[in-house]
């Protein structure tokens, strides 16, 4: 798994710009991974909408992850599902997409990353690591302090998320995450492809630099 | 399967009692079938709720139908999905809960109970009969004519809902619905175990006098 740059869509912060064109901008620019996050569509809209999305996930053979609705996951045979606190417990999403597909669970501290571990997550995003607009009801950013205790805690791979932007993403990967995990800093660019991009380098060469 | 008294819980209707609350009262006055609907909470509420409500449905030994969310309905293996026209593709639903479950699905024309049908569905519902205030997106009601229409067309059996109450139910059931699913006839009356038990006894009386 290519966990460099994990790409969440959001339709409501991408300009007016579809899940569709967001994914493949994305894609164009080297995400490595996509989640699709929608919350308002109908069930019938987001397996349409997810259905499409994995004919370019498929192309650019990069995973498909449905953010919470596993019934959308299921029905679309994506790649993996996340889940937050308010989602599905980890324990049983795991228990219904079997054990090939990705789990992923976001974590704020180290005690929800280690009960996602027990309970079978894949991956677990460290979520939010710095304050972000996009989700004004997160809980208190880690910081890179709360990162790198995550990071030293679980066995899996741990994915940054939360006001991470070519500015602090150096950081980031140096606190030990294996990527990282964008919504606005790639799809509210006016030049998602770009955005992604730069990005992707950035991480690239903390990595060398590391 | 008993489809006299099909009631689907809806917390916004119901005078604020909760989801729990409405299911106990209504299977105390005689509900055969529980539908869980609910579009407001996280996915994490929706699974505790179901849980519980499950409990109920299992001590009273009656079936517990999940509405749309069908990840929801396999985390707390309850007895079955409804899907609308706007929820997953009644084939597809098919597919992931297995032959086992029972499969609801909302037409309100011949032609959608027909595909309904073809899909998999064991039993349709024709919605809205009468029109409703519970749901003002919903297509033109079928009227009498087109649940007629309806029962007669296919070879499962149709629930009536929309708009029926003790005045008119008898009517439905002259039409040819094997049951009545109602929301606010129940869930919204001062005394929903007694506004059960009444339905229940019309619908009886008019199955006796057909």
């Amino acid at each position: 798994m290519d966990w460099t740059l994990y790409v969440i869509t959001d339709a409501k912060l991408s300009r007016g710009r579809s899940h569709l064109e967001v994914a493949q901008a994305a894609i164009e620019g080297g995400a490595s991974i996509i989640q699709f996050r929608e919350k308002e569509m109908t069930t019938r809209q987001l397996v349409e909408t997810a259905e499409k999305i994995k004919e370019l996930t498929e192309e650019a053979d990069i995973p498909l992850i449905i953010n919470d609705r596993l019934d959308v996951a299921l029905a679309v045979n994506a790649d993996g599902v996340h889940v937050g606190q308010d989602d599905m417990p980890a324990a049983l999403a795991r228990q219904l997409i079997g054990p090939h597909k990705i789990l992923g669970v976001s974590a704020s501290t180290v005690e929800e990353a280690l009960q996602a571990e027990r309970e079978g997550a894949d991956y677990v995003s460290a979520s939010p690591v710095f304050t972000t607009p996009t989700k004004p009801d997160a809980p208190p950013p880690t910081g890179l302090e709360g990162l790198r205790a995550i990071v030293e805690a679980v066995n899996l791979p741990v994915i940054a998320i939360g006001g991470i932007n070519e500015e602090n993403v150096a950081e980031v990967i140096g606190a030990g995450a294996q990527g990282v995990a964008v919504i606005s800093a790639v799809v509210s660019a006016p030049d998602i492809a770009a955005a992604a991009h730069r990005l992707r380098e950035t991480i690239e060469a903390a990595r060398k630099g590391a």
